[in-house]
């Protein structure tokens, strides 16, 4: 049976926003396996019961149930050692970490405000109440307030915020050197999420970070074109 | 002839707050190599004329004048193989350069506003005037204003911005793994900057980061304590 991936969707089937989600993919990709999706809603955690828990992604391949994308990732690299390799050695990996709790931790959280009520726009209907209602619990505000003036914190982020990530790629091809590893996929994988429900400018033309995320997005074949994303 | 390392000094000779410049010595102490370090003003750029430019540090190997603390990291790793790496392989550093460009363009930029007082109040005599306005011109205010609050502004970035960092350190002893490289100096010497001069809350009891700061402070035999900063 080929691998399956249990993925975040919104109303839209190939619409599918989950940064972690994004990343597994990404890493199923590179390690050269066929897999399927499974889109699943937000409020459909009881599909998820089998893993024992209910957030996405959940990677089930023949007997093995793996949850979290780094432990995803981890699973993928000790189980396909054949197959390329996705962090490199112990040093490389270590470095990763920090790079993916980079994106988790700051990129994420200061994209959250600003896309939550876009991601709201394009849940299914049966997830709006239970988005907008834990959403704004935790941003302690409308998901439309917190993303008031978008437009301007956008590219104030883009330009302040993501500088680190500019002068990284106005250097060298990827944040892993010449060819990309999971480092590359955390952060492209959290502007994925972006790009899958807004416009917010964050990937501009002429910048050294728009071409590694499409150079990323081609990856492979370019998979990951076969689902929805805005394009700014 | 010793290796030399020009390093920015404050009134008290011993008090070396410049990021750049720790990072230099840390690199050298990793590499094992004898150097003296010679005490340099800012507004003493004209000794540093002969290395064509004139910020600190300043590398002097043999015949060898070396500038601009990565570039300084690179030439020792290519000058002296046999020592003890500073980066690993390629993939490592790479992810190195990121995590160097993240201390220098976020972590310095927060903490900049935070402490240019603080640096201020140190500086010798001469420097006083030229330090204050160019300092001030570049936050465009006044040193104080810059650091308004900088107690509550001080525990915030503690808690939200350096949450990446404090995750990382949470699962694993360096941000390069088990053993402490490059990516961890670049990291450790923006935090001893703010430390050389300020006592902002950065590093304190039961969080990883400080535990992590203070067994890089203790490495190589610990000649980093041999310069004066402020406990916490």
């Amino acid at each position: 049976m080929a691998i399956q991936l249990w993925d975040l969707a919104m109303a839209e089937e190939l619409r599918r926003p989950s940064p972690y989600c994004w990343r597994a993919k990404m890493a199923l990709w590179h390690k050269e396996l066929p897999f399927e999706t499974i889109p699943v809603r937000f409020t459909e955690k009881d599909r998820l019961a089998f893993s024992g828990q209910g957030a996405v992604p959940v990677l089930v391949d023949g007997d093995r149930v793996v949850t979290n994308s780094w432990d995803i990732a981890l699973y993928l690299e000790e189980r396909y050692p054949d197959r390329p390799t996705l962090f490199g050695d112990a040093t490389s990996r270590a470095l990763a970490s920090f790079v993916t709790d980079w994106a988790d931790l700051s990129l994420s959280s200061v994209l959250f405000p600003l896309i939550s009520v876009d991601v709201w726009r394009h849940v299914h209907a049966m997830d709006k109440d239970y988005y907008r209602r834990t959403r704004e619990e935790r941003l302690g505000t409308t998901l439309e307030q917190a993303a008031a003036g978008h437009e301007e914190r956008g590219e104030a982020l883009r330009r302040d915020f993501l500088a680190p990530l500019r002068a990284t790629l106005g250097a060298q091809a990827f944040l892993s050197g010449e060819r990309p590893l999971y480092a590359d996929y955390a952060v492209w994988g959290t502007l994925q999420w972006m790009r899958s429900v807004s416009r917010l400018p964050l990937l501009v033309p002429d910048d050294p970070i728009a071409a590694w995320h499409e150079r990323l997005t081609a990856l492979h074949g370019g998979p990951a074109r076969a689902f929805l994303t805005y394009r700014t």
